[in-house]
């Protein structure tokens, strides 16, 4: 499959506050985005596509640079794939908060008594929905009125969801992908061990370790270690790894490696502690806690999805991921079903747990090709369900 | 339901060294254990509790001293109660590597070069295996010969179920609640994580904080939360917890506390690392990594379960338990059928997850009361299975 090639980041400032969930505000910021394709006359063929925890707006294609990294969706987005950049123009956008290069804790903070001190723990707390208003700027600087769709995998689809409910008149299309409609206790627990590590890792200074010159690499680490087992299936995991000993024999040690499990686990976190920000660890798992847009509906979730009446929506889930079961995505389903909200659903039997959503298994990219391909084809006829295939 | 009432707690000193799996030995050590319940003339009605990771000795009972606490497993051993403490003569036996009570890391070296400095990390590596050799031994020193029952649940009923492997001659009944024939990738995975937890902890000193008067506590606490998150059922936090917050309105921060199950985790993850020695926490989750009974069998675990041709077994799992699912207390029941061994299996509809086994569930009491009058009535009779009701 061809792909995009080289790609170029850019960076838009905004000069006007926003108004943030929390009641703060952030005066001024910078988003750093990429498109890809090209946007049609009528500006009509715009696809938004959010990024989950680790990602950033650099969603496919490579960079011309040292950093030679492939797009994190570089699988689903291109001339050709399911997310076509042949007919779509595709855009990412690195979230508010993030240590992608958006306008985030490892920035300098905006006021002058700080004196250039980076933002770090005093960066305000921010939510989906403000990423998700932070992002319709951005469209609105790039001149786009109304997306064809906004896709999303995790808490990607979290901000897609969120997309048809706080700006229902500017999309037309929802692909929510491996989601859930809030966090459970269990998945809220697995954030807060993973805070804690972090915030009580002597190095994290209460969020100012910038200062310092040090980083809680302890807390990062071991946060990644519990994400990525909540991210892999038990069953990937017993595959991948199972009992595999690193050695013919026991070494009856307590500190070093005995199963090759750990050594992955143990490379997995060391690699992140390497360009992760705490801060931003922090900041995105509590959007994640907070998501809820049922919350405003007293826990009514049919009623938050009132809204988006006339919008239709894709939802995907994938069989072994216990982060967000397939039950999680069924919620959704029947609060539209229950608006009377066209919506079709997919389950995938995957192995992969959660991880799913980033790999490129047949049936799943079966499933969104064909969907974007309807989209595609309405956009030729104008109307809806009827294009040519 | 009446107790115990008061207990007491003895010691055994052991003089011989202990050879223990990972080649080295224990030269010299004490058990602490505790008994309820006459044993009979015969010394035929001896019935051993093995603990879990959290546990001790002190299974039934309350203490008189200051510390009044209730053993682990009072609501199901005592008189009248399943494990009917008027019929049988139940020991429980803390276990090698401990920190209450049985020799451990914070003993003193026996070396004298160390200067009666704790163990601390140099305390051997122990296993399954190493503990049933200890408690076989003080056994004899009881003059207990065979056991009418060995009973544990978790990595207790490892112990129950290794009695039968490598002390066959001296077990009836092998009754086995909440466990696996060995560690998933996953289990593995989640004890790395939190053995680096404490392992990075700064107080940690390479397992020789008592020197240094600290304790690696932020570590303990990031360990126990991720254990208590593995022992609960997901729906049971769900029903428990939920999304409840803390206040009324979101505080909109990522270091305080936004919802009761971080609270709640907290507040368990502070108590734990009160109380719990760290250098212990390493021992007890590599025993549970290292046992893997097939292992000397190639795998197969009919293999290994042949030695415990006449032995009788009742194995119980619980629909809930993610850490310990039904399917590998199947594992166990297919090795010992494929054997023809008698073995009888209750599979509890229970929403608690793993910590069922620590409950006080009607039906699950009701399987263990059920078979253990069984194993009375059989003692009166003597023909297995032919006892009076």
């Amino acid at each position: 499959m061809p792909s995009l090639g080289h790609v170029t980041p850019q960076t838009m400032h905004f000069a006007e506050p926003l108004p943030l969930q929390s009641g703060a505000s952030l005066a001024g910021y910078d988003l750093v985005y990429e498109t890809y394709g090209t946007l049609d006359a009528k500006r009509s063929n715009a696809v938004l596509v959010c990024h989950a925890l680790n990602a950033s707006h650099h969603v496919a294609g490579t960079y011309a640079g040292q950093d030679k990294s492939e797009g994190w969706w570089d699988n689903l987005v291109g001339p050709g794939k399911p997310l076509d950049t042949n007919r779509f123009f595709v855009i990412g956008i690195n979230n508010l908060g993030s240590c992608f290069g958006s306008t985030g804790p490892m920035h300098p903070h905006p006021d002058p008594a700080k004196g250039g001190q980076p933002w770090g723990a005093d960066f305000p707390v921010v939510t989906v929905e403000d990423w998700v208003d932070a992002q319709a700027r951005l469209l609105d600087r790039l001149g786009i009125e109304r997306l064809a769709a906004v896709i999303g995998g995790s808490l990607g689809a979290m901000q897609a969801l969120s997309w048809t409910l706080r700006h229902p008149e500017r999309v037309d299309h929802c692909i929510a992908v491996a989601t859930a409609p809030n966090l459970s206790a269990q998945n809220i627990a697995f954030n807060e061990v993973a805070r804690r590590a972090i915030i009580t890792d002597p190095d994290f200074h209460g969020g100012h370790y910038y200062a310092h010159g040090v980083v809680p690499k302890r807390g990062l680490r071991v946060a990644r270690m519990i994400g990525h087992i909540t991210y892999l299936s038990d069953d990937s995991m017993e595959e991948k790894f199972g009992r595999e000993m690193r050695a013919a024999e026991f070494g009856y040690t307590t500190q070093d490696i005995e199963f090759q499990i750990e050594s992955y686990l143990r490379y997995q976190g060391d690699k992140f502690s390497e360009y992760f920000d705490a801060n931003t660890y922090l900041l995105i798992t509590r959007a994640l806690d907070y998501f809820d847009p049922a919350r405003a509906f007293g826990g009514d979730l049919s009623r938050a999805f009132a809204v988006a009446r006339d919008k239709r929506f894709l939802l995907v889930s994938f069989t072994t991921d216990w982060r967000f079961s397939p039950e999680r995505s069924r919620e959704i389903v029947k609060a539209l079903v229950d608006n009377r909200i066209e919506v079709s659903y997919a389950e995938i039997a995957a192995p992969h747990g959660h991880d799913a959503f980033l790999l490129e298994d047949p049936r799943y990219h079966g499933v969104l090709r064909a969907y974007f391909d309807r989209i595609a084809a309405e956009r030729v006829t104008g109307v809806p369900g009827e294009g040519a295939a």
